[in-house]
């Protein structure tokens, strides 16, 4: 008989593009993860402290567990499974940054030995591809699925108005792209007031997406791209933001498809937009920082 | 021969009053603390995350090394010494919630066997003294010098006139005391803005601390506290800040010396003001949640 410990002990922390993480262990899903836990785990004051929590566990454990109710398409129940969680405790559907992160754990810590697999998330199977990897470094792509162009809105940061793309990558973005805003003059703007949107267009709120004019270089298009996270403010990647931007630079010249690269405060990632906006791509890096050990009751 | 490492590897985290450190034990001091590296392993994101770093180190190698000019007053070669460096990796002279980590970790990693003992830091010699301990937690004592009452001024916060006592704990502090104030009105204030002063009084910037009227309960002061640190913005806990508040609740009831208990956001602590003002001593908790190992390369 097994007594499931009361708290996680054995943690991972990484990033991908400076949106980072708690990984924890868990195949078997013997860990009771409660959204207490995880906020108190996540905290960075009183936890260890991360934008949100991986756990890693197999797809069919999380069923016989109840943590889902089934597998879901394209789902096999020997599959990895990112159990993603926002740093509140909340549950969320996908995380684009995460998924790098968690492919990359999930090679180095032998629970596979594959480059390509098919990490199971609460938004669908995501297919993976590692192309590098190191202990502490990896260079991984990820499978963001369908991206869908909506209406043309406007967004008010810092008292201007922004034109922008609605884009819709499973949660709502606005991407603006503004015409001959630099890098610098990107960087510039005040965001710690967030942004202002049409609530008739956005009534679940909205991730807002500035982006500088593309540079387009032959092969792929350049820019550079700051958020606003909804429900949390500016950070320093969004993974699906990053999508969205993708497809309004590409709206911006007319296209429906094409590769880019694009720069975030936390670094530089590779968007690929493909069959007319059916599929997409994501690579990016991926960092794992430290493991660690944590205290019995430090979370009480 | 030994090589010394390029970075830290294995470390602790803990904080006292949600006031949270990377400890780094580093007694003979062969780890290169650069502010680039202690930066990189503060930042939340990219390294572990802490408000600052506790290097545990023995105060003449500290001297060796180079990194101290001499050993102060008080303070003996073989003394454990608080080597603080703020979160961007600049130096700090002494942290008030960071030294009850300190003795914490050096009690339970063995460095000492003792209850009471000097910890040697740049403001000086601190005796501490630890109540209870265990793995994760402690109450701890630490001696914080003599408190220095200044003019009368006054602060702005959130277009409110708040009006205070100058207080020196070795660093500036403006301890408001506001007639009225209940703990709950307290919690409202709108802190996101910081705080205006008086730049005649502080030319080199103030920490401001804002606390409701003392509650006496026969043999201490009750009182709750919020705080804005020079330089930071609102933190959980402040331990000059909380001796500050003691001396001007003290004051607000025309007495000299005498035993407080504060709330703070991030916890409870006790303050005695004893002769006359001439010596003081903070007592709170110390929390030592988890230690790890670093990646190599991983703050690269």
């Amino acid at each position: 008989m097994t007594i499931a410990p009361a708290q996680p002990r054995n943690f991972w922390k990484g990033h991908g593009t400076q949106n980072d993480f708690i990984i924890i262990n868990d195949p078997g899903v013997v860990l009771p993860l409660d959204s207490g836990t995880v906020g108190a785990l996540c905290d960075r004051q009183r936890g260890i402290g991360a934008d949100g929590l991986l756990r890693v566990a197999r797809a069919g454990s999380l069923v016989d567990a109840g943590v889902l109710t089934g597998l879901g398409e394209g789902i096999a129940a020997d599959d990895l499974f990112m159990d993603y969680r926002n740093g509140d405790g909340s549950i969320a559907e996908m995380c684009g940054n995460g998924v790098r992160v968690f492919a990359h754990f999930c090679r180095v810590s032998g629970l596979t030995d594959a480059d390509e697999f098919v990490v199971g998330s609460r938004a669908g199977a995501r297919r993976v591809h590692l192309h590098s990897v190191t202990q502490t470094d990896a260079d991984v792509s990820v499978a963001m699925g369908p991206v869908r162009r909506g209406v043309t809105s406007s967004a008010m940061i810092a008292g201007h108005a922004y034109l922008g793309l609605a884009v819709d990558v499973g949660n709502p973005h606005l991407a603006c792209v503004v015409p001959g805003l630099t890098h610098s003059e990107l960087a510039a703007v005040d965001f710690t007031a967030g942004a202002a949107f049409d609530t008739a267009v956005f009534p679940d709120g909205v991730n807002v997406e500035l982006v500088t004019e593309p540079l387009d270089v032959g092969d792929s298009l350049l820019a550079s791209m700051r958020v606003i996270e909804r429900g949390v403010g500016e950070t320093r990647s969004c993974g699906t933001g990053l999508v969205a931007a993708g497809s309004a630079l590409l709206a911006s010249v007319q296209r429906d498809e094409g590769m880019l690269r694009i720069s975030v405060p936390g670094g530089r990632v590779e968007v690929a937009i493909t069959d007319g906006g059916r599929s997409s791509t994501l690579r990016g890096p991926s960092r794992l920082v430290a493991r660690g050990e944590l205290f019995d009751g430090a979370l009480g």
